[in-house]
């Protein structure tokens, strides 16, 4: 089995805003698995909230010793082998396991979905993000937005306010809010969930620091629509103990290590009847139509990573009103648009 | 597709008794999904403690409107086609399931074990189980059980010392302790427990009825041998539940409705950081080859309802000092002896 890595600047078409900062591009890690003939792709889009850079998913890529790697049939062992190397390191580890799949989905010549038993008809619409800004360029962003039909809004700065009455002055879409931590006092919180619900919001992501579990339970056995865990759940393991805090969990490849482990945290949310969303980071179609694969098991998707860049050099699962478009396409599904 | 459906009787080498009853002989219904020129094999294990019998389970495949199912690939939707029909009804459903996954193999080209990642190396070794009987007997039996190093003995009669004493007289293999329900009061339950444990005992399950789940996590957190739900854990939702109650959970297809639920039950259990062991009911080699293909997932295989009859119609997953060998043949792996 070979790996191959490389670095590739994804050019964000819009300056991206959360609560934790701004940027224009995102530097994300290709790899390339070839074993048999075939090669499988990957994707590693290091987020710094987790302590990943490009620089150390190269320097745990480098780490990985083929030699005492299965076939890439063994995804199980595979894994094990990937996390004894880090229990950190997961969008690395993403990539390696993403490109293992595609090899697969090619050895057996059919996309994920069929080898997971699922049906490309059952994918949701997925949301698509409206990062925090001033409220003409927030105008701007929402008027681009218009062929999608469920916006995500990055509130928890000091402005929350002003973004949502700037973009309910020009839509009246179903809403999603993500507060990425933003509000550290439950009884606030509280509030800003009443209000919200008020201007349609369907649910609210993260709405406190992943550290205020308790608060975060009170706030959800007080509040009228659900509330999705996403810096609460990183690990795999971590699902089990949301059981009452969240109604929801939030799987990001990038946050959990791959396909493998997401597939695991689904059925594990769905066997605790909790509600089940698959997010991203800001990736190429490579990353996404990966998580795509699974996107017939979810409750809610949020899979806009790739229409965030101007320069995608994979092109593979597409939008049609909204709703995510499998291609019948082995593994993942991508082809290279020879951007590359 | 077409669903085709015999019973068949599974002839006991020995008389077999548990804590609720004796048989000689063990009524199963096979069937075949015939789909595209490939025939998937399944078999239902129907069990009164679970209110099937081979007549429900043919009264089930009867109502089942192969029209409204999608094809064979589509494991997720039909399931739930399956489970909008009845609830119960499990051991028919896994019928059903272990057909399609059966026919997802052979179309595949590829073993079960395959598909979903895991190395065929890694499966354990089965126990085998001693049914409740006299003394005399009981020797014969363990005699006859020379080739299997670990054995699993039904207690929860009215002389279970007397068993184990018996056993112990011509054996010191680890053995694992079924009571079926049998222990009703707590206390008593934790003094067998104290003495199966110095008597060599590597875990026990179902000391309590399933009612008793409270009498359990006291029995639990006093036990120092491990406590695994047999009874406890049926439907898929069960598993979230029984954390704490219970250091593991003992699925079987015919509870549970199939592969791909027993898959998403393993997956949930090790999440929770659970043990998880597979059991099955008086079966041939197909359900247990079925079972089989998640044996590498596994802490502790008790797959040997096969090894108990002597007319199996099948022939697959084989045993080599005990471990589980899965063949390397497309989907659960088996072929017809030519005995039906």
């Amino acid at each position: 089995m070979k790996l191959r890595y490389y670095t590739y600047d994804l050019q964000l078409k819009h300056t991206f805003t959360i609560a934790r900062g701004s940027r224009d591009v995102n530097t994300v890690v290709f790899v390339e698995l070839e074993h048999d003939g075939i090669t499988g792709y990957g994707e590693a889009s290091p987020s710094t909230r987790y302590d990943e850079t490009p620089e150390s998913v190269i320097e745990f890529i480098k780490r990985i010793d083929t030699g005492k790697m299965a076939d890439p049939f063994q995804i199980e062992r595979n894994v094990q082998y990937l996390s004894s190397l880090s229990e950190n390191d997961t969008s690395a580890r993403a990539a390696v396991d993403i490109a293992m799949h595609d090899w697969v989905g090619k050895a057996l010549g059919q996309p994920l979905f069929r080898i997971w038993g699922l049906s490309p008809e059952d994918t949701p619409v997925t949301s698509f993000t409206i990062g925090i800004d001033t409220p003409d360029v927030l105008i701007d962003k929402i008027k681009e937005a218009e062929e999608y039909p469920l916006l995500k809004i990055k509130l928890g700065g000091d402005n929350d306010e002003e973004i949502i009455d700037t973009i309910r002055s020009v839509t009246d879409k179903v809403l999603r809010v993500d507060a990425n931590e933003g509000w550290s006092i439950r009884e606030i919180a509280l509030e800003k969930i009443h209000w919200l619900q008020e201007e349609g919001v369907e649910f609210i992501e993260q709405p406190m620091p992943a550290d205020q579990l308790l608060d975060t339970a009170w706030l959800r056995e007080h509040a009228s629509v659900p509330v999705i865990a996403d810096e609460n759940v990183v690990s795999m393991f971590d699902v089990p103990g949301l059981r009452g805090a969240f109604d929801g969990i939030n799987i990001k490849l990038m946050k959990c290590g791959g396909l493998n482990a997401a597939l695991k945290m689904i059925y594990t949310a769905k066997l605790m009847k909790m509600k089940v969303m698959l997010g991203c980071m800001v990736e190429s179609s490579a990353a996404i139509s990966a998580a795509a694969q699974l996107a017939p098991l979810l409750d809610y998707a949020d899979l806009d990573g790739n229409l965030l860049i101007k320069n995608d050099p994979f092109k593979g699962v597409t939008i049609k009103e909204g709703k995510l478009i499998l291609p019948d396409e082995p593994g993942i599904g991508v082809t290279k648009t020879g951007g590359m």
